[in-house]
């Protein structure tokens, strides 16, 4: 059940990898992770994947068992085979921190080695990337719509798979989800957990009243009754206010579930029904098939809710279930010297931005991001980041149309969001742990203007390219088109 | 990397066995698994995901690491902690065949055994079941619309997470798919593994051409060339065919791929062009965001066609994220007896169907599937399989909707489709292997009438209750309805 997951790899990885190595085109070589349109019809993405896409980096390994499985392929020389017995990581890695508000055409990842390593290891990189930064967005825009409500990530039953709980787990939680219904995420990531009871506990009873005062009698601490097997105002309030006065005090954390039927109305009318009662403590968790947008709605009709338990529509992230991440070559070794590279595509939307590239993130004196700059990181740097040092106006170009381009100025300060990990195939940097990712994401969720986090026709972020990154472009663009 | 998967659940299902554990709750239990509506708003599913949830049952074990996080919760008892450290499976389970064509609320595993045991795995074997299930029906539909072409699974990079990438390549291989790009998945599941080249590998060579030439010495039995980095019918085509004749016959399959661009006019102009070349036996293998409905629409249009690479659509299950499996209470044990139990919702369709069941499928002369019966399966078992044998008139009783009843006649044979693979913890039959399950849900799916199959409004398959379960459902639920 634990196989190695060197072999996480689509096959051509493979047949390429050979291909240089025995073809004796073997040279360094620059690949770059973007995407090219934000998830959800969204106005930003969060960052995530790094830690476990670095872990997977650094212990790749083919085992006798893969290099046996591989060998009965028939399609692979025994010295590529020999080659791959001993073969490791040896590149470098550039990212982005986990947690980081992003947006399309940025890039996110950046693989620097031999062609052989970093064409290799593309299919594992998209694989553990796209997915865990599609669902930290997901929860983001569900932490943004709750308002301060909280998150119970529940979707394990409904993930696509294994991994596509545990891993929807961890990045709904840096996606500012408070916890999860799923143990064994808790165990790997440390992540809260939570739960209440499913209907069938309330069947293995003689009574429903029976079966809450079994479960407040047993957790006391965390006694969180699911009201509508059978009649959620009849039947399961009654019960639920009956039981939570017998027990009293004995009771210290007490709330109530609600798992179908109109939620704006049965939370009101169970809001009432409490509080009259006397019971102003007990809180309302609600779940059924909730997403952001139905969360929004409750929200603005003042539903008194608490939490919200939201599962198959976050961790299959509804509306769109594959983020559109991309791992292209940007540049590679030509007689000695690192050459910029690009593919022209038939529609100019595909054509990549070439060249080893950076992200300057410019803020103003608030501290609200107001926008992105993508730079030339060759050697000498490019030379809008010297400009920003002085504090001087600076050039934005469209990232797809030539002539359009305005200016920047009156910003307070700028960063590069892109930043060492790993090192000639080993890590130099200590990645933080997922409770402080999740702090960070959340606090830079708060730097980006509102307007940007609309989930209708939100206001688009601005991502331009540098004045030398805008005119590499150009030249090579129109280079491949001469020879059309 | 590789934990015991015997925490993939969700903390209440522990929580609520500590509950009936200590409660002195414990009684035997029989519980079903089933779907409410077709994905992909089809007519059909195809189940899979059986063989590794038997895996996972049998080898569950908590192991002291599982414990000790438990214990660090602080909300399990040290006499139930214990408890789980010897914790096995020890229950029946029952279910279709994988592969097998299946229909909503068609109990297709049914779990009995210790309530603590039977309640424990749900989270798994809904995660388990419900994305393999999918992705198995979404394959099937793919399948069926290339109407005898290739489908070639190449999800891995836009999968959800690790395994949703490994579940899937095994599950679309039980749907139709003939190959999986994915390395790990031919290792684990000996599924054929197939690929062709990427972009980079024609951007890292000076030119197309001479990228081409190395491929095509490298690999001369696995041929494909993607011919659409530069230009597809100005440069990848003739490059392509340039290198074709260059190396005539020392190339045994030969093939080019289409990533980009209209594939209906692409495909046609380059079969046109390879043909005029004399190159008849090029396969033409197309990619790009295809699904059902485009692979129908090229097929109609009689787009020359042989292969259909299908990745993000078909691993993601585009259109429906999730099953909506769930899994149900449907007997428990009362002073000594097992006692069939419903949950009454208040919406009439979410009513479950009472106590422990089989379905009866029945076909007519030709081997077509004329209509699935589900019956009673209690001792002295349900007077309509007598009948059945008998070969008389079978009353239908519509699922949800009391008053509606048809006669079924005139069928030739019918079989029971749920049957024992654990009994008491140990596996009581030989599950098949996955090329096997492969041939047999072709097989079944051909059994289906065609108009079962549309994709767009499907003839809906009748799936009904027996006289005997119409009658215990109705008892249950006007007992319910005095109680109110």
């Amino acid at each position: 059940m634990a196989p190695s997951l060197t072999l996480l790899t689509d096959l051509y990885e493979l047949t390429m990898m050979q291909g240089y190595l025995l073809g004796g085109t073997r040279m360094r070589a620059v690949f770059e992770m973007f995407f090219r349109s934000n998830p959800f019809q969204g106005g930003y993405a969060v960052f995530a994947g790094l830690a476990p896409l670095v872990e997977e980096l650094i212990s790749l390994r083919f085992t006798d068992d893969d290099i046996g499985y591989l060998r009965g392929l028939r399609v692979f020389e025994p010295s590529f085979l020999e080659y791959l017995s001993t073969f490791r990581f040896n590149g470098d890695l550039q990212a982005v921190d986990e947690g980081t508000v992003v947006f399309p055409n940025e890039p996110l990842v950046r693989i620097e080695g031999d062609i052989v390593e970093s064409q290799f290891i593309e299919s594992m990189l998209l694989n553990i990337v796209n997915f865990q930064t599609l669902i930290a967005t997901k929860s983001s825009r569900m932490y943004h719509a709750a308002r301060g409500g909280s998150i119970l990530e529940f979707g394990l039953r409904r993930a696509q798979g294994v991994n596509g709980a545990l891993a929807a787990a961890r990045a709904a939680f840096i996606g500012g989800a408070s916890a999860t219904s799923n143990v064994l995420a808790g165990k790997e990531f440390g992540i809260p957990v939570a739960g209440t009871m499913a209907h069938s506990w309330v069947m293995a009873f003689p009574d429903e009243r029976q079966a809450f005062r079994e479960f407040a009698r047993r957790y006391p601490d965390r006694c969180i009754l699911l009201v509508d097997t059978i009649d959620t105002l009849g039947s399961g309030l009654p019960n639920a206010i009956s039981v939570f006065r017998e027990l009293g005090g004995r009771i210290s954390v007490r709330g109530i579930r609600l798992d179908s039927g109109d939620l704006e109305y049965l939370s009101k009318r169970a809001r009432a029904m409490l509080d009259d009662a006397g019971m102003t403590d007990v809180k309302i968790v609600v779940s059924n098939e909730l997403d952001e947008q139905i969360i929004t709605h409750l929200v603005a009709q003042n539903a008194p809710i608490d939490s919200w338990g939201v599962g198959t529509h976050l961790v299959t992230a509804k509306g769109d279930p594959s983020l559109t991440g991309v791992y292209k070559l940007v540049a590679r070794e030509r007689n000695g010297a690192m050459e910029p590279v690009i593919k022209v595509s038939n529609s100019i939307e595909k054509s990549t931005n070439p060249g080893r590239k950076n992200i300057a993130r410019f803020y103003n004196g608030d501290n609200i991001m107001m926008a992105d700059l993508i730079v030339i990181d060759h050697k000498g740097g490019d030379p809008a980041l010297s400009a920003a040092e002085r504090g001087e106006a600076i050039t934005l170009h469209h990232p797809i149309h030539a002539n359009i381009k305005s200016r920047l100025e009156g910003y307070a300060r700028h960063e590069l969001l892109l930043k060492p990990v790993i090192r000639a195939g080993s890590v130099c940097t200590d990645l933080p742990n997922l409770s402080r990712t999740r702090d960070a994401a959340i606090a830079n969720l708060a730097q980006l203007d509102e307007t940007h986090k609309r989930f209708i026709n939100p206001h688009v972020y601005k991502v331009s390219l540098s004045d030398a990154l805008r005119r590499l472009k150009d030249e090579i663009v129109s280079r491949h088109a001469v020879l059309k």
